[in-house]
């Protein structure tokens, strides 16, 4: 017998009759003679609503009164999920996050899970139920309501499977697992099997928006096996795991981009310790977040330092830098809100020579300007002028043949 | 310094306007120096609309399931009620049933209250914060959800009242206080100032529909001052008080009726101990509830026994009781669903000869032939054709002069 976590998102029981179509598959699978345990999100729309409400009452509203407020979203949903399946004969018992009880920290909106009481659960599924949890909220110690921030359902879940040392968590979602790189882009993407939690992060955080990353991170931190599926039709999705040397041992995974990105580049700077704490330091108090960040020492004893920043930034944070420009004596700035980046990501690249070169010769070949690289150990990053994007994603995902399974 | 308990119903909050106007009101309130805390209902139309979600669901929605529901609404109207105080400067908090705590049985969707923990609501209140607490719900000693039946939400505010021992509990309504009759049926109907528990009691279980029976009794059981008033109006309402002997001594201080009643007689019923039993067992096992009940000793050592119940329920407890004189050997069962009663409250009518004849006299001055009678310490009650309502009901509010004020 096996305990298994499902959490289902605001598409997936959006309506009454998904809530029942989540109800029989669910009952199909305790069928099985699995113990389940379903994570649920508000219905979609459910929270926008709320918020707007709020909004309403206060220009800004109190986040402690909008965790109380929002978390009713989940707690409509986990009851209904529990009457779907009671009406079909499956027994369930319903759990608000505070009833469970999924401790937090305080911070309203936001919280981070400390700590879950898994005794009742394993009561309730002992006799023979199935246990429904409210996705995306829990309680503090003094007994406040908390949310987790959006796409929280995920990290409930994940949280839940680690607590109750779930063999795996399934995260089903409106797509059937994760992409070599978006089909929309590349028709001839195809879905991965396997992916490792690192790739995996590195995919989500260059805009593969499958699954929340905080929820990827908590997976890899407790060794909880997620796996990404689709709602609505059948299949194994994705599974999110390890590495392992059984795996398949492709070169790289996939291919993510990100459209909204922008690039500053501050030239002829004085070339000092803690210069480039001088020229982020006022964009991060401006609460502008950086991505990328390129530093070249050039010839005459200064230096040239670029980075990029979410496109709706791109003025504010040109400002600022511009300002800094003329404190520390740089020469100029310079900058070009029309550029993407485009990334390759695959654990194996640690163990193979050549992949970058491989890379930039793909681009080269079709024409392809590279504006500015970044590396970590399992991704390499370029920036390219975003009319360039759609060629280079299918450039690249030919040239490291991701479009043949692995082995082919 | 005063300590006062709002309560705003589903009407007085039913739109995001309305609920700013309620935060005007409380914080009005609170600027002249008293501590308030805010009971309030679900926004008006939601719990119907929660309730007809789960019936989609489920044939017979699992009580527990649906207390995890329909406690949503009124955790929304805390919240946004809360934010709209900040909004206009006034510092608040909001608390669900469970957080307050507010200790029930297990007995869902008709839950009674048994313990309210005041410690965190006096703490709140001391830091100059107006506390906003979900009227209609509360948790078991499990923690389940649980929700106290419709109307609930004056039990909380008048619970909360009794166990913080507020100085007075106010209701606000869509009426503006407790009036002698009904002024749709008697425009010189005439607002009350004060009316004692026990006439409330009896105004509101003959169908003057202002207060939830139960929050009365609970009000009258620990000695927590009740102030009904109106939302919309300005204005003092009717406070619900003890007898005192400063009172106004209104002979009577009511009209009340009931429209939907229908009654049924069973006659020559031999008369032996139990009979009553015999005859009500069968009409209770089915869930059929009793009201007026009267028996007289006719001349052949065998009873007449009559008593009244609601007009839905006439068939099946017609066919009930035919059984039942099948069964007993009494002659035969007679029945009137196109009846109604009519009964006049007071608690001076204790004190008092003459109050009965006075009643009976005006209405067969007015050829109104009386049905049936039962009388209370407080209270006289005639069943008659139901096409003398409207007529019995402005004889006996003039000739027991309630269109005046007392005194004059």
């Amino acid at each position: 017998m096996a305990l298994y976590v499902y959490k289902f998102g605001g598409t997936s029981v959006g309506t009454v009759e998904r809530i029942k179509a989540v109800a029989e598959k669910v009952k199909k699978a305790q069928a099985l003679g699995d113990q389940i345990v379903v994570v649920v999100s508000a219905m979609s729309g459910e929270t926008n609503r709320l918020i707007g409400l709020a909004k309403e009452m206060q220009v800004q509203p109190t986040e402690r009164e909008m965790d109380v407020l929002i978390s009713t979203g989940e707690q409509v949903t986990v009851a209904l999920l529990s009457m779907a399946l009671h009406e079909i004969g499956c027994d369930a018992c319903s759990y608000t996050g505070g009833q469970v009880r999924i401790l937090t920290d305080s911070s309203h909106t936001k919280a981070r899970i400390r700590k879950i009481d898994d005794s009742r659960i394993h009561a309730h599924l002992n006799e023979g139920k199935v246990v429904v949890v409210a996705g995306f909220q829990g309680v503090d110690e003094d007994g406040n309501i908390t949310t987790l921030g959006r796409g929280g359902s995920d990290t409930t879940a994940v949280a839940l499977a680690a607590a109750l040392k779930a063999d795996e968590c399934l995260i089903f979602t409106d797509v059937d697992g994760v992409y070599t790189t978006d089909p929309r882009v590349e028709p001839k993407a195809r879905r991965l099997e396997r992916i490792t939690f690192e790739e995996m992060l590195e995919m989500a955080s260059l805009g593969s928006k499958v699954l929340q990353i905080r929820s990827v991170e908590f997976a890899g931190k407790y060794s909880v096996a997620l796996r990404v599926l689709s709602s609505f039709t059948e299949g194994n999705g994705t599974l999110i795991t390890y590495e392992e040397s059984s795996m398949e041992s492709a070169l790289i995974s996939g291919i993510a981009f990100n459209r909204d990105e922008a690039k500053l580049t501050i030239t002829g700077v004085p070339d000092l310790p803690g210069v480039a704490f001088k020229i982020l330091g006022p964009i991060a108090d401006a609460n502008i977040e950086v991505d990328m960040i390129v530093q070249n020492i050039a010839d005459d004893a200064t230096t040239d330092f670029t980075f990029t920043v979410h496109r709706n930034d791109y003025q504010r944070a040109k400002a600022i830098l511009e300002q800094t420009c003329g404190d520390l004596g740089a020469r100029k700035v310079t900058g070009d809100d029309g550029i993407v980046k485009v990334s390759i990501v695959g654990v194996g690249m640690r163990s193979h020579a050549g992949i970058a070169s491989t890379m930039f010769q793909t681009l080269a070949s079709e024409g392809i300007n590279i504006r500015m690289i970044s590396t970590s150990e399992i991704k390499i990053s370029v920036v390219v002028d975003e009319k360039y994007m759609e060629l280079a994603v299918r450039a690249l995902h030919a040239a490291f043949k991701l479009d043949q399974p692995v082995g082919a």
